[in-house]
């Protein structure tokens, strides 16, 4: 086990960005604790969500900037801010405005799991979608 | 949005690994449902996992896999196994022998938050840890 005694133990926010800049981020609801979504910080992403107080990721894919529900309104409040013991995730807890923070319409993006005693084969655990996709995001998206 | 209905809204687990084989994962505490943890796996992690109701993971850095208290004692057993909606982070419950999983001595790896207000500053949410490292951990390691 390495000793970085100021990153692991340390009280200054200093952030291990990978190579490409960019940093895990899990999201999870404040009253709850459950997990919502996971997705990725750079530098800037991470410094706006804690100067505005909502969750703002870096698309990887799209390479940009991405307000959590800048599109379908679900804005994600942030509530707490943790870091884990290596600086190189974040762990935000977040009040969701409407409930949803998943694209596909449900509440947490984990809405699958493995069923029991199967090695391939999943089963769904929220059996509602808060919203409909295809009326939230614009089709052009 | 893209549409991928048979990834994000079908039954088959069809793991989306990353370029480089990986797939985080998330470990939440079974029954508490408290994020402990961020590690990848690989495909190789991700069967035996499965195989094994054992978190094993694959450790980036070190190339290799890592079944999860191998050292430390501190074996994670999966409860329950999610996948998130683009398939390409997986979730798992686990139940922690010994109640730590951070190899810092915490139960969480989240163990420090951004104070309220601050933009650099952390306090820490754990004030005891679990377990000493130092006699945990073999020296050599």
């Amino acid at each position: 086990m390495s000793v970085r005694p100021e990153i692991e133990e340390g009280t200054r926010l200093e952030p291990r960005f990978d190579a490409a800049g960019t940093l895990p981020c899990i999201t999870v609801d404040a009253e709850t604790g459950e997990v919502l979504m996971f997705a990725y910080m750079n530098q800037e992403a991470l410094d706006r969500t804690i100067q505005t107080g909502r969750a703002t990721y870096y698309s990887r894919s799209r390479k940009k900037l991405w307000v959590k529900g800048e599109e379908s309104g679900f804005v994600q409040h942030v509530r707490e801010l943790r870091i884990d013991c290596d600086q190189d995730c974040v762990l935000i807890k977040v009040s969701v405005e409407g409930g949803a923070s998943c694209h596909v319409g449900y509440r947490s993006c984990f809405f699958r799991r493995l069923k029991p005693g199967s090695s391939g084969e999943l089963e769904f655990t929220e059996s509602k979608k808060v919203f409909d996709p295809e009326k939230v995001y614009r089709r052009s998206s």
